[in-house]
């Protein structure tokens, strides 16, 4: 398989390239009975939408999705869901005088090594915008958690060197400021920040948090298919992201290992808590109840303006100054690109959960007797 | 699948448990020809194995793998490969006292809650002994890598706040201290921090970083199977690991794209190289000809002897000092799953990459009429 | 999953209802490098495609195939490629008044009982439309299997009780009859038969034999992917098929060893060759390098005219007499949809097979050099 | 992957030569807290034993099965099953005369093809003696399903030219004599045709027939992991299998659709039942809540006493004439091995549809809160 495929339960599969004629999923293993329109699914996409600020590109698509199957009379059938979104601007013809040359910080120069030939147009499968169905496919995901009562949300937590501050958080800010920060002050700054960046043909990277709610324990597999190491799976495979940490990831490589243990307590209600979540959420791959936290570093966009030394497809040295429409940030695009991995993983595994025990399963089919 | 598998083409599957009679793994998808013998794998087993050093847990187990099938007059057959090795010192006995209560930092409770069931003995299934099985299978995948030359190696960055000065980097070194440092002054260093951390019963952790080299260009999946989102899933599936991150990885989300993006030039045989190497070797989830530069952030051990508040399994609240053979810091005994887990992942790709251009498969059937 | 899926390193996955916006599949894994346009695909859509003849249904739809992606300037690009029909012809009127009814031979009763939701239009998923996605996979897989010199040819060895006669076999006459039948003699009484039958309202099935030539020795998994294993599943994957056979088949049950048994010899250019085939070219899951023989049993066509016995969704009993456009025996066009199962099979696993041995792959990697 | 794997979320993984070290089996997936002991897996274990019988090959294995993880306490832990079976009796002498000798019928050739090298002793992993792993695994799967009450029973239905006659049917015969066959008067008819057989130095193939009782309605997916496509796979996959019928089979390609229809009716219950069963318990590849029935063909043991013209490594004709401990007859030690193929089939295909519908997940996970 080349690995278009995310996922054993709830099985994601994209294709298109950015100025192919298309670009969808196949979502297989949606359960039946789940009501699902297109509008649940447009929301997401909205977005990631380019064109949507000064921030980010300003290619001119209206990323209208579209479901082809697997649902009927305004539920899912339990059949696969295939959806799509036609490109509009493609402008393919910005990209002629690059076909010969890698871009530096690009795809173009392994893609050709790999498959001995090429779609140049806008970095073909590589760009971003491969990403327009796992947030299709995340739409679904994310659906479905909150059936179970459970919610993913990532914000931007950094963007270059501005980072928000725990003590001004505020989730309602991440929906409400273009940068998708939970932080107004924050997000000012790093607004200037940005545009200084810009000016200077430059671009800028940053850290996408994400925070997960509600999930109940249980959920992971104990070996390779740790929650954790199937959302680092989930969230490096997005183009641009350099790193994953889970909790307080590599800061607890430094920490003792007495304060970086969560002591177990009971609350009020009798249930088992942990006192502190230094460990993000999961213990031994296996969900424990607590908030499931982590975080993603995103480069900074490879398109810049600045001149670059590279080499062209035959051999010869060159230099190139990336024109046209392209990101200064990726980061509060890539924003709801993780939500979407996050989810798709995390269904995956609530599924998987179903089979752990021989009781449930007994219990699953007496009930349908 | 309870996700015991890892590895599509190259396909490990490891069992066992702690303190149960052995612990294993199946090696299927290892071709035909390759010379093998278990002196090849017991040379790994040799580097994780307990008590081979001051630093790790004095329990003593001598783990001498077999070789149960797949190898036929020193030749892999193309059959899977089993591996063994049985369990000598399961003093159960010592764990009966905290069968009841769950460890802090361990995954006791979220294993309890999953199987409404938990082998108490040394952490069972969760146990770092797991590992025993990626190590064996680790070895087969590095066997394979050294005939196509690539080359895997890891070792100690940091312990606690104790880092190596690239300056002074032999990796020679990393062979000789028991800490895996490839920096003698620094490993030195590390030791006193470690023994002023256990003499307080408490426990450190520390980054790992792992070195690929000659691995040709063209290695990994363009969409979710990319090299780095597979080596991320590999590595944050070892117990202890809390971060994953590949070139820059962190300090790329601050850098200016014109730093972070690596130029490419025109070496002196005409090969294309890259005048630096912030992407640690992959451009869009395939290797560049690069090294592979990656790290992982491990976390203090959970098994201390300080005393910590917890719950027991019946919902009260107790108070556990952990008694018994601990290591005080995972680090170097991680270092061997660390190169495992990378020569495996690495291994799985260049048998998927085999299949990416019609040309290779046409010349391939070609030459065996 | 809810296995829309099929193949491990050629990956076909196929979506879409009978009476939905359109029906698609998204096949992964197909090498760079192949030449492929639509004409390569509808050439066999056309095979398959409703309303060619007086046996098949009367359903008009112009089944054109669309390449929405991993297609470039007329070679393959190493990308998923998207391919769609879109559904015409979708009177879901036809279906209102059967809509709480369970016909007899269909699906609709286990699919309302697993799903709690049924898309009773013309079957929706278990519709024989879904066979679209399957035969466009299957064209690329032959076209693939045409650069390795494989040709995989399917035909109507029977249709009720009349049968192809080998003394008069004529592949050529299979694509010149509409019942794909190799005996032009046979095809006439066949087509008599099935006058008689359809007059009398009913249905007849048959039996399609499939014949591959130049295939390789080498290629199969030994143990559960024996390419006679993973055949079978792909066949009996198809809506109608209720028997697979290889080779002799059950008549095979009924032989003596020394009779089964296919000598060896050595043939006038050195060759081992085998001096029956009554294994239908496979040994312990292994293609052996002669043609491989196998069959389908095809059912009748489970929609007649006559009146039956049924049930409704709420529990009464019924009669029902189905009305439309429906053909007398779907075997004719089930030829293609077998052709296109079979070549997806040996696609996938002539990818595999390319790491059967380290000697290859190491010449593989030394000859990119 | 080389195949050495079956199921997605029952996950059987074999290994293990026929004259090496041992041979076994890991199974994945198997739930936490089903009740679970060796004297569950030998008592299947035993039904395929050699020497069990003067029909069968007088090879003299204790094949005494021993789990080496994944239960704990009597009770299943949720981990990976590994369980081992030592071989005793490697008299592997036997075999060196004919270590450069293809035996006709058997897969010498293909593997040495395949592979470039072949453990020639017993066939290596081609040896029936590979089903131990199956059958081991197929204990644990028939655990299962007797937990949710479902029942699955093969015997012999034919020896050559000798059949059950199903006015004499009765099962608890099956288990008696040492044919396998629920029919006293065949099993006696059966044996004298063997004694020829035998005599002649010649084998025998013949049917293997299974009955699936109490199966729910809903289970198998409707595409590719249709039931009877994976029951086929399953099936085909064991060693001597050539062919494969649901139902009717190869019946209903010669029957009307009036008559192959199941009708449906409502019974004294109010329940849905079909008034025959030309299905086979299968509708869209979905399980319709009758016995599933299906029908293997096994060819004669290829190893037999009479000379047999073949060739060598090196490419000269020989004859060969094959001594030593053969069964004149597979079939009987085979019927265990399609119950337990079959079992854990089903078991795969139970856990999946445990996600085939939103209100079903729903509910369990609100169950648990």
């Amino acid at each position: 398989m080349s690995g278009s495929t995310f996922g054993n339960h709830f099985s994601v599969t994209t294709w298109g390239e950015s100025h192919g004629k298309a670009l969808g999923v196949v979502v297989d293993g949606v359960p039946a009975g789940l009501p699902l329109c297109e509008d649940d699914i447009q929301i997401m996409m909205d977005r990631r939408k380019p064109g949507s600020s000064r921030y980010s590109s300003s290619r001119k698509e209206s990323d209208v999705v579209e479901i082809l199957s697997g649902v009927f009379e305004g539920f899912t059938t339990g059949n696969p869901i295939s959806m799509m979104v036609m490109n509009e601007d493609h402008k393919s013809s910005d990209y002629k005088d690059i076909s010969d040359i890698y871009r530096p910080g690009h795809a173009d120069y392994t893609y050709d090594y790999k498959y001995g030939i090429r779609d140049y147009r806008g970095g073909g499968r590589s760009s971003g915008r491969e990403t327009i169905g796992r947030t299709a496919a995340g739409a679904i995901a994310k659906k479905i958690l909150s059936q179970l009562g459970v919610e993913v949300q990532a914000y931007t937590k950094s963007i270059g060197p501005v980072e928000i501050d725990y003590q001004r958080f505020n989730l309602d800010q991440a929906h409400k400021n273009p940068l998708c920060m939970p932080d107004e002050k924050a997000a000012e700054e790093a607004a200037h920040f940005l545009q200084d960046i810009s000016s200077g043909k430059d671009s800028a990277g940053g850290v996408i948090e994400c925070v997960i709610s509600h999930l109940p324990a249980g959920i992971g597999e104990p070996v390779f298919d740790k929650l954790d190491a199937n959302l680092a799976k989930a969230i490096m495979s997005i183009g641009a992201v350099k790193g994953f940490e889970i909790g307080d990831g590599f800061q607890a490589a430094l920490a003792a290992g007495s304060f970086n243990n969560d002591s177990f307590y009971i609350d009020a209600d009798d249930h088992i808590q942990k006192s502190s979540n230094h460990a993000g959420g999961i213990l031994g791959g296996i969900s424990d109840g607590s908030q499931i936290v982590f975080r993603a570093a995103v480069k900074p966009t490879p398109s810049i303006g600045k001149p670059q030394r590279t080499v062209t497809r035959d051999g010869r040295e060159t230099e190139i100054e990336i024109r046209g429409r392209h990101d200064p940030v990726i980061v509060p695009r890539a924003v709801v690109v993780v939500e979407a991995m996050a989810a798709i993983t995390l269904v995956d595994l609530i599924f998987s959960n179903m089979c752990a025990r021989m009781d449930g399963i007994c219990d699953f089919y007496n009930r349908r007797k």
